[in-house]
């Protein structure tokens, strides 16, 4: 009998738990809020990721540890690998931590990146937008996600209001590039080094938070040996184990590294009814050694985040194909409280499918800019 | 926030928590072993089934009762159905606990059955013997399951063993049927009584415990439509809500029904990767006033039980469409304790896939019936 341990207890580590239960795995999980909704499915332990003697007593109790969350402290992390097993590595889980180590690493890969300047200083603000020029995007270092902890500059007017809003905490300018669609990538390797990758899906974000998925990205075929390459060299040179997710910009067919997970990932939600072994599954082969599961997906999904509330699921289930996903959170402006996948055989029955959710729900403004790929 | 109630804690209260778990349902499990491997996903309450002041508290907790294991006392589910709405209707539950009413049932709405008899003494025995002829089988009315509480009797001469085994108990005598095979067929009927079926399933049982099902069953078209007005015509007439499984003996083309379980069935659990929706999620969407789910399924799929001990994972985990099943229970002689569902587009292929995981794990004697069919 194997127990995962998972720091971190939102919807990524309640989706593990689920996934992990028919392959025999027990779950124990860790988080600094009690109402963590993972804990609804596993055991829960409330204790701040720097609390030593809990991070000890959670080590004990567990066979490998793994992440929900990429921003669990490092040090906890090296710590904790010194005790048990830890996957993703701790030094993988840092590099992702710090934009600009993961930027380097990128650029080290001979992957294109979007223009980027470290910021430490007001004088290293104006020099750096003064080379990338505008507009572009100021953002912290370190503990950004869904678009907190970014600031985006349209002209030199903006630069003093850009420092005063998140100046002083360690920094970077990245040009803002004028994409014609965001991709994702998602990987899993084995311990034996064994890598699979899943169809890429194409995303929308909405106020920096991801709205809607389509997987499989319409027209990939050009791209897709690119990202899988890219996701894959990475996965290798940080000797990773477990799922890492890459998000990237299309620009003309020439493929822009914007940032990697090292976790499960939204973006592949739609995992779970349309591929052979969901994200999650393949997750837990990963880090508990056991064989990798197909990646291979069959027919055309399309994922829908609910972000705030949850609408009515009756919607989402009177669709053939259609699956909804409450993380039994309260509602709360800008949560992410649960997600919708829809599937169809083709693009064209995909389509009928979302466009009968859009008007159920009166949600055309998520569902618009999948039926205009479809 | 809907709770349901399930008593019963087996691998079919866990396999409902877990397909429950993404529609933000949560669950409570009644059951009378403390080690229940349901308590590995939900909330486990550990009491008899006669103790009516731990049942007042267990529905005090949920809003609507069902079950995983159809010998919970009528009495008991009678006295929650007047605190709480419990699904399937306990009348429906009664009936399905007595052989003899069961038999009736089927015989009272056209459905074949094998001939019977009922026996409540060692002259009755004697009568019904001379009356349906050997071989034939006497089991239990009540509480028989996987073969337990039966008697098969080949000659006059094992009728005093077969008295002295299981006579006392209120008992029924049924002809031995030569069948060409057994197939089952699951329903799903909604609160506002809307009927969905899945495709049959054709099922093997060693020592009367199920062994395999291959799903859809080969050559069904004639059979299906019989099969599924049978069990439409068992549900409507008992009101059901929940899904309703129908064993059948196919005797060249002509169906008897055999029995029926008030529940989620083992031949069934393709369904949870095979089908558009599960057994288990349809069985609660239905419970909870959901839309039922399409019960449509791709392609073909073949569920392996294990009995008595889990074999090896990695055997069914390299297959690329290989899921496997562990219920988180202990080792224990003729128990189930987990199975695997084999998937493929093609009976050619999960043929090949089925040859590989019957040479790796030495279980061709299990997977031989299946290989005969594809």
């Amino acid at each position: 009998m194997t127990t995962v341990g998972i720091l971190g207890g939102g919807q990524l580590a309640r989706m593990l738990a689920l996934a992990g239960a028919p392959l025999g795995l027990r779950f124990r999980v860790l988080d600094v809020s009690a109402d963590a909704c993972a804990g609804q499915c596993a055991p829960l332990t409330v204790a701040d990721y720097h609390d030593r003697a809990a991070l000890e007593r959670f080590a004990d109790s567990v066979d490998v540890v793994t992440f929900d969350f990429e921003n669990v402290p490092a040090q906890s992390a090296h710590w904790l690998a010194e005790r048990c097993p830890v996957f993703p590595n701790p030094n993988a889980l840092a590099l992702t931590q710090d934009r600009l180590a993961e930027k380097q690493l990128f650029a080290s890969l001979g992957l294109a990146t979007p223009a980027f300047r470290t910021v430490d200083s007001h004088a290293d603000l104006i020099a750096a937008c003064a080379e990338i020029g505008f507009p572009c995007i100021l953002k912290t270092r370190r503990l950004g996600y869904d678009g907190k902890g970014q600031y985006r500059l349209r002209a030199t007017s903006d630069i003093a209001a850009a420092w005063s809003a998140i100046g002083g905490a360690p920094l970077i300018l990245e040009a803002f590039v004028r994409f014609d669609r965001e991709l994702s990538v998602i990987a899993v390797r084995a311990q034996n080094g064994e890598l699979r990758s899943y169809p890429l899906a194409q995303n929308w974000h909405q106020d920096g938070v991801l709205s809607a998925s389509l997987a499989p990205a319409p027209e990939q075929t050009e791209v897709a040996a690119l990202a899988v390459a890219a996701v894959h060299r990475l996965a290798e040179q940080l000797d990773y184990v477990g799922v890492l997710a890459l998000e990237l910009f299309d620009c003309q067919g020439q493929l822009l590294a914007n940032e990697m997970a090292p976790r499960v990932h939204n973006s592949g939600h739609w995992t779970i009814e349309a591929a052979d072994c969901s994200q999650f599954a393949n997750h837990l082969r990963a880090v508990t050694g056991l064989p990798l599961g197909s990646t291979a997906m069959h027919g055309v999904a399309a994922m829908l985040n609910w972000v705030g509330k949850l609408p009515d699921r009756g919607a989402v289930l009177s669709e053939p194909r259609g699956y909804f996903h409450d993380y039994g959170k309260a509602a709360r402006d800008g949560r992410k409280v649960g997600h919708a996948t829809i599937m169809a055989e083709q693009p064209a029955q995909l389509a009928d499918a979302l466009g009968r959710v859009a008007a159920r729900l009166h949600r055309q403004h998520q569902i618009a800019p999948l039926l205009a790929m479809l």
